[in-house]
């Protein structure tokens, strides 16, 4: 169905940090307990309860019920007892966590009721559906053509980034089994060629040769051959431990990763990428992938992913081919932002009057503060990419767990699949085994219906999801902005907050030193207190009024990235050699209120005094 | 808490397949809802609602308040026009599903309201501790020790299946890599003997180089090495494609995926499994594991997991060693059957007693036919194997998506993880970054919660899921029986019913043959358009009143194993050469209240009509 949608009210949306909206959301909830119920009684209505009213009235019966009362009780202690206040409207600036859309909980929570498995159609032909158009929607978010692209929802980021390298091992490695299969496809090509066709070059081919398809799979990569030939795959410097993880699993090994440096505001040095690129060609050693980062998980800045596909092409003159992956899991769903009522990636100079149109910032300043070319770039760029991971359950807003990937020519997905592509129900292009074509097999239904749901609630553009991410980066810049002149009196010291560096995305790190300390080692320990006092280590949650994570920036892992901060706020470069690393307050800012002028302002005067609390005590340990 | 847990009624434990309980479950659905709300308003009630009563009476909110509801309008109906009548307590005799436990739905919507993220303790305290907990449960319930063995949830079995191949494959090559960085403490052992050192003894070798471990690890096979060195992978004959995908990305490749032959009644071979490592053993290939699956997907049959075990010790003796993963995704629940009330594994000779006192089967008859010795001691030595993959999502009767995996031996970590596992919370025992540990990153904290609370109702023993497996099991021979005779008059024809054999679970294959038909492709018609008029397929789901699943059991997958059976209902070993392949109709038996013999009897009347139409209508395609 096609709605007439209204101009989209955030406020409707979320359960509210103090429960506003219980009474609509229990309004829909019964509504859809009530729906299921009717189904069930109405599903041949001539079969009879088989719980009687005599076996509801039994002591057995009453007791067992009793007994699950007590299990709640002490569930809903638990959970109100160690769960994180991530609803608060303003005194949460910490994990990657917050309210989820209240159309996607209901919505999971209705689904549950049938409990559908999307991994066979058969199991959930309702859910199923769901599941492929959300695919689509995500990928019309990235621009990938309509009909050419798929995608579909899994676990999370880490199992979306392994599928991503588990296309791009076995597409490497086709060429090679073509030609034990079908010499005469690639006839003249030297096996530096072979492994330095494009992606388009290679599923070409395979269309070629759809007799030989399976034979050519059987000799893939698939088989255990040639992984030691594939090449490296190149990851940002901030390398996230997923991707050192996937490297491992899918038998390339972690000696095939190699990072590339990233500069002093953490991007990946598109420069350096290059240098590396023609220092292995010059050997004849390939690359089999390179990933660009949209949202890393610990600064929240986006790579350039543009430079990275012009990078490719300049290459591919050259004979030089690499798959790209994006690692979009954080940062994914703010594509939408960029994206008009009618979905196309608006020009750079129609940006200000589409986000006006649509009311995307309150505050004309702190989006001009946030909105950079770069950034704007690096987004267009995404659509030419292979393949993307997109978590809903970060920017989507949604409940965990729900991962998603979209991959640009749904043609990649025969170097994976487990079934000729032609095991698909007629007329829906819906794979009859899901499980067949993707790394998991069983899989909930009720995720499909969560992200479904949230979809048409708000489509992926400015008019929906693009208005939230709006409202989320306008909040984090408020934060940032808030923290910039922060100074604080304690014990009769002055503890000045610094932060890292201006965010791409909704991500912003700081630090705490005290005024003139020129040890870095002392300024660790203080964040690091200040951390335990803000969070569930040394704080009773409930009571706390002020919460943040935190994250460490090393020499292993960043290399001298982090010096040119370090030096920025008074240490040495002796000292940084000395101590090898600094850690890092990390603020995600998810508040879907705290963009808001007059809550931002409420919020900062308490958590000003919560942090002046937290740092008294911090300050106490060291 | 520890409750004193009264006789379990499973009538109080469900939804009811015509509501009956929905009284229950709405009472504690609100209830843990305004226990939610109510935690969100008091902390820190000086905080005042950002969604102010003006907001909710705008028209922007009321417009976008009426958007969500005419989505969930849209959404109820595509549920309930295209969502399986899974819950019926007797019409539903297909793919694995159906109710599912009242406790566990609830649980999940209550901590998804909190949306922990299991990925990391910072995060999730509560459901982090659940999820400790429901792994330790899980452990006991294989008779695993407490303190040395360690489990998990995760995605679903296929995720699991992955995770213990990949457990295997870096275990299997950490002699060598040890050889690489500290050759004394192997010295003198052949590659051959490093290839076939035990688990204990490699984890106990791991045990004496704790500041060389970081360094072995490096050069273990995550980093590359050794892939095509550790052997074959070998599987039941009926393999399950989530081994073939596992393998693939492994790395191992399915080059060393071999298949061994099952018997007539789809078991491994033992003997063939101990011919085929003495072969590979005599050309000094090493097996890297072994898979022996409790509960397969398509005929329910357990493994003789005893037998394998004691060849391995046979083998051990003469230097030859293997890992062996259990994928007991759909059967592991099962184990709880052998438990007493003490969660100690009964004695073979107390079963009866045992049984009888907790009341697990309503008909000593059905009890006995379907428990043997084999089964028995299958699910006895489940205990003695490197892994388990169990999904609660199955006979846990948990709501999808829900996987586990647990591990033997806690040590095995080190093998798979990317932290020293000092990287715990203190005291606690519970890693701080759990996604360091298991394939996956972030995971939901409802999930666990979910598991932790069906746990809590039911304990995993004779007195809790015991029962609700005596239950289903029952239910399944109740099915069983009834197929057995059954005969119908169609068109004149007489069709006859040919259970496939006697199940070692409650999975209940069967197909329909024309009386003195000998043509098996007319056979497998008349099976496969039947199923179409019991699915989805060429049924209108909400009126249809019987439902079934379909397999194949084809010649390049099961060998000549169906031989036996498609000789017994009267086709020539000529007739299955030249058509390769059986249908087969495919029924797992979920239902919570099928076993009551009146329930059934009510449904074996009325699903014999069912069977008699949807037969009218498939004879007539064929």
């Amino acid at each position: 169905m096609n709605y007439q949608i209204p101009e989209i009210d955030l406020k409707a949306l979320f359960i509210g940090h103090k429960g506003e909206n219980a009474d609509l959301f229990k309004e829909l909830l019964l509504k859809m307990v009530d729906e299921h119920i009717g189904w069930r009684q109405n599903y041949q209505p001539q079969d009879l309860p088989v719980i009687t009213p005599f076996d509801k009235d039994s002591s057995s019966f009453k007791n067992t019920a009793n007994h699950m009362r007590s299990v709640f009780d002490e569930l809903s202690s638990k959970l109100r007892t160690e769960s994180m206040p991530w609803h608060t409207a303003g005194r949460f600036w910490g994990h990657m966590n917050s309210e989820t859309l209240m159309p996607s909980i209901l919505a999971y929570t209705s689904a549950m009721l049938w409990n559908g498995n999307n991994v066979a159609y058969e199991s959930s032909p309702g859910t199923s559906q769901m599941e492929e158009e959300a695919g689509h929607q995500l990928c019309k978010m990235m621009s990938y053509k309509a009909g050419e692209s798929w995608g579909h929802i899994c676990a999370d980021g880490s199992i979306a980034n392994l599928e991503g390298i588990w296309y791009a091992r076995n597409l490497k490695s086709l060429p090679l089994a073509i030609k034990e299969v079908a010499p005469e496809h690639v006839e003249g090509k030297s096996e530096w060629e072979l492994l330095n066709m494009s992606t388009d070059e290679i599923l070409d081919l395979m269309d070629k040769i759809p007799e030989q398809m399976d034979e050519v799979k059987a000799k893939s990569a698939r088989s255990g051959r040639y992984l030691n030939k594939l090449g490296k795959w190149l990851i940002p410097q901030t390398k996230h431990y997923s991707w050192l993880k996937s490297a491992d699993i899918i038998g390339v090994g972690l000696d095939a990763v190699e990072a590339i440096d990233v500069d002093s505001s953490y991007h990946m040095d598109i420069e350096k990428l290059e240098t590396r690129i023609r220092e292995l060609a010059a050997e004849q050693i390939p690359v089999l992938g390179v990933v660009g980062v949209v949202g890393s998980t610990e600064e929240g800045q986006i790579d350039h992913i543009d430079k990275m596909v012009a990078l490719r092409e300049k290459l591919q003159a050259e004979g030089i081919y690499f798959y790209i992956h994006v690692d979009a899991a954080y940062g994914g769903y703010a594509r939408a932002i960029f994206l008009d009522e009618n979905d196309e990636f608006i020009p750079y100079n129609k940006i200000d009057e589409v986000f006006e149109r649509n009311h995307v910032f309150t505050d004309k300043k702190l989006q001009d503060e946030w909105l950079t070319e770069d950034v704007y770039n690096a987004f267009d760029a995404m659509s030419k990419v292979e393949s993307i991971t997109i978590d809903p359950h970060k920017m989507g807003y949604i409940p965990y767990a729900a991962g998603a990937i979209v991959i640009r020519d749904i043609r990649m997905r025969d170097a994976i699949s487990y079934f000729a592509t032609y095991v698909f129900e007629k007329g829906a292009d819906i794979p009859a085994l899901l499980g067949a074509y993707i790394l998991e097999g069983s899989k909930a239904g009720a995720t499909a219906a969560a992200v479904w749901t949230a979809h048409k609630v708000l489509p992926l553009n400015v008019t929906g999801y693009g208005k939230l991410m709006g409202a989320s980066l306008e909040g984090a810049y408020r934060f940032y902005n808030f923290l910039k002149d922060l100074k604080f009196n304690v014990n009769g010291k002055v503890i000045i907050c610094h932060p890292l560096t201006k965010p791409d995305f909704n991500m912003v790190d700081y630090t705490f030193n005290e005024e003139g300390n020129t040890d870095l080692e002392r300024m660790n320990k203080l964040n690091h207190e200040f951390f335990n006092y803000s969070s569930y280590v040394k704080s009773d949650i409930y009571s706390n009024e002020f919460f943040t994570s935190h994250t460490d920036f090393a020499i292993p892992d960043y290399g001298h990235s982090p010096l040119e901060y370090v030096k920025g706020i008074g240490f040495s470069e002796e000292e940084w050699n000395r101590v090898e690393k600094v850690t890092i307050l990390r603020a995600c800012a998810l508040s879907p209120y705290a963009h808001d002028p007059e809550v931002f302002e409420d919020y900062a005067a308490k958590i000003k005094n919560a942090i002046q609390e937290n740092l008294e005590k911090a300050v106490m340990e060291i």
